[in-house]
C-alpha cells in the first residue's frame, strides 16, 4: 500500500496509499502500473508548484483492476482490467459550450488532485475504460498518452493519403505520427535526438533532423512541392514555433499539442497567405481512449517497444533522476504492485 | 480615357488609359468607380515597391459596364453592369490544393499588374460577376470590400446566435460586423476611432473603445461569461493579436484577416488550453462575390453610410492625401467617367 508523493525540490518520497473506500459512483483499483509523463517531470522539476499541492501523490497515465464498487456503479465489475481517463467534470459553465475535458472546472487527475502512483486508488467511475484481454497491463498504461494522441490527430482532420509533419519525437509525437499512419497518412517527423531518429525509423516513421537538413526542403522535396496537409507541434520549443509555418501547403493545418507557458513569435502573415488554420488541442475526450485501446490491442503502436523501463514504486526518486539524465528514454512505468 | 499611376514616392499621377481590345476571353470594360483600398494607401506610402512596379496603374474596387466582347466569352454581354473580381489565375501547383485565389501563381489584378483606376479597362471574362438592376455602380464598386467580408464569415463558420468579436472599425471590420449580423449572430466591434465607434452605431453595430474599457471584460460582462464564439482580427496592430487570445471561449474560432508583416508575439498556451482555433482567411472566392452582391443589393450592407466620399479620376492625388490626413474615413470612390 505504497504511494509515490511529490515533495517539492525534485523530491518524490515513499509514502502511504490513501486508499479510500468507494462511496457512490466511485470505485477502489488497485493500481498495476503508472506512466511518468513530461508533466510529471515538470512538477519534479517544481514548474507546477502553483498548481500541485506538497506532499502530493502525483501520476496519471494508469492502469489497475477494479477491486471494489461504490453504490450505483454500473460500468464496471470488481476483477475488470481498466485505464484511467483522469479527468474530474467540475460544474459546467456557459463558456465551456459542453467541452468538458477542457471546462473551467475541469480539474486534472495528479495534477490539480491526487493521482495514481498509489497501489490502492479511489476515483470516480466515470473516468474507467476497461482493457480487452489481449491488452497487458504494461499496455494499459500507455493508453492515456495514446489517447492524447488520438485525439490530436482527430482534430487535425487527418485524412488517409494526406502528408503530416510531427514536429518532436517524444512519446506523444512518436504516437502521433503511429496514429497519423494507421490513418493512412505519410508522415516525416522532425527530432534532434539521434537515438529517438533511430527508434522512429524501427517503428515505419520517416525521421529527419531538422538541425542537419532543412526541413520545409526537406519536406518540399519529400512531396514534390506539395508539403504538408497537418503540421503536429509537439516539440514546445521557439524553432518548433518558427518553422512550423513553413510547412502546410494552402489551407493545411497546424496542431498545437505542445505547451507553450510564454507567448512566442508567429508568422501571421502566413496564416493570411496561405489561409492556414491552427488548432488547439488539449487531453482528450471519451471516443479517444476508446480508439486508443483499439489500436494498442491491434499491436500498431508498437508499445512494447516505446516502454524503456520498468521499476518498482521503490525506486521513484531514482527513476524520475534517470529520466532527467537521459534524453534518449521514451516511456518509464512504475508498478504498484 | 484617364488613368491613375502610382509612381513611387506618394505620388499618383494621371496618365493615358491602356484601353487594350479585348483577346479571346476578355472583355473590354468602361470603368465606373475604383474604391481606394488600405492596400492601394499602402502602396502609395511605398510599403510595397517590391511588389509594385513603377509607374503602375492601381486599383482593383472595380465596378464598370461592359463595352466589348473578345472571342468566345459568353458570360457577360455588352452594356452589363459588373464588379470585377481582380484574380488573375495563374498555372495550378500541387502546394494549391486546388484552391486558386490563393494559389501560388495568383497575380492580384491592381497590385502584381495593372489595375482598374484607369476609364477602359481590359480584363478576363472569368473576373466578372454582373450587378442586379437595383444596385447602383456606386454600390458595385463596393463589392470587392463586400466579397472580403463574406469569405471572412464563411471561413470563420459564423452561426446564428453566437456572439462575434471584431477588432478593427475600417471598411473590412465594418462590413464583416454587418455580414456576421445578417446570419444572426451578436457581435461586439472593437474601435479605438470615435467616429469610427459612432458610424458603427449607427449601422446597429455595438461597439466598444478597448482603450476605454477592457475588452476582454467588456465581452465577458455581454456574454454572461460565455465569451466569442469567432473573433476576427482585423486590426494589423500588436494589441490587436494580443488581446485575440482572450476572446474566445472553448473551441472558439479566430479569424486572421489582417496582413501582420513582422510575427508577433501569440499566446499559444490559449490556443492549447481552450482549443482555440485560428483560421487565415484571404480575398475571396466566386462564391463570397455572389454572397456580396446578393447582400449589397438587399440593403443589409447600408453602403451608402460607407462612402465618405466620390472624387473625379483628376483628383486622386489629394484623395490619397485626405485618407492619410482623415483617420475617420471609410471608403473613397474615384469616379472614372
Ligand atoms: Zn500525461
Ligand atoms: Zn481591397
Amino acid at each position: 500500500m505504497k504511494s509515490a508523493q511529490y515533495q517539492g525540490n525534485r523530491r518524490v518520497a515513499i509514502g502511504e496509499s490513501q486508499s479510500l473506500p468507494p462511496a457512490a459512483g466511485q470505485v477502489r483499483l488497485e493500481v498495476a502500473y503508472c506512466g511518468i509523463c513530461g508533466t510529471d517531470i515538470h512538477i519534479f522539476h517544481g514548474a507546477m508548484d502553483a498548481r500541485v499541492q506538497k506532499p502530493q501523490i502525483i501520476g496519471h497515465e494508469v492502469s489497475a483492476t477494479v477491486a471494489e464498487l461504490g453504490d450505483g456503479v454500473t460500468n464496471v465489475s470488481v476483477g475488470d482490467r481498466v485505464a484511467v481517463r483522469p479527468l474530474f467534470f467540475g460544474d459546467p459553465t456557459t463558456f465551456d459550450r459542453g467541452f468538458s475535458h477542457v471546462g473551467k472546472n475541469l480539474k486534472f487527475i495528479g495534477i490539480d488532485m491526487p493521482g495514481g502512483m498509489q497501489s490502492s486508488w479511489t476515483v470516480p467511475a466515470y473516468t474507467l475504460h476497461p482493457l480487452p484481454e489481449s491488452l497487458s497491463l504494461q499496455h494499459g498504461a500507455m493508453i492515456e498518452p495514446a489517447a492524447v494522441a488520438c485525439h490530436d490527430v482527430r482534430l487535425g482532420e487527418v485524412q488517409s493519403g494526406e502528408t503530416c509533419v510531427v514536429i518532436g519525437g517524444g512519446p506523444i509525437g512518436l504516437l502521433i505520427a503511429l496514429v497519423a499512419i494507421d490513418k493512412g497518412a505519410t508522415v516525416i517527423l522532425s527530432e534532434v535526438n539521434s537515438s529517438r531518429i533511430a527508434l522512429a525509423e524501427s517503428l515505419g516513421i520517416k525521421a529527419i533532423n531538422p538541425l542537419d537538413v532543412s526541413l520545409p526542403e526537406a519536406v518540399s522535396s519529400l512531396t514534390d512541392g506539395a508539403m504538408a496537409d497537418c503540421v503536429f507541434e509537439v516539440s514546445g520549443s521557439a524553432p518548433g514555433v518558427e518553422v512550423m509555418t513553413e510547412l502546410p501547403n494552402v489551407r493545411g493545418r497546424i496542431v498545437m499539442v505542445a505547451i507553450h507557458p510564454q507567448p512566442k513569435p508567429v508568422n501571421l502573415f502566413k496564416f493570411f497567405w496561405s489561409e492556414i488554420k491552427m488548432i488547439g488541442a488539449r487531453l482528450y475526450e471519451e471516443q479517444d481512449f476508446e480508439e486508443a485501446i483499439q489500436l494498442a490491442a491491434s499491436g500498431k503502436l508498437h508499445l512494447d517497444k516505446l516502454i524503456t523501463q520498468v521499476s518498482p514504486i521503490e525506486e521513484v526518486q531514482q527513476t524520475f533522476e534517470t529520466i532527467d539524465a537521459n534524453p534518449d528514454g521514451i516511456k518509464y512505468l512504475i508498478a504498484l504492485q
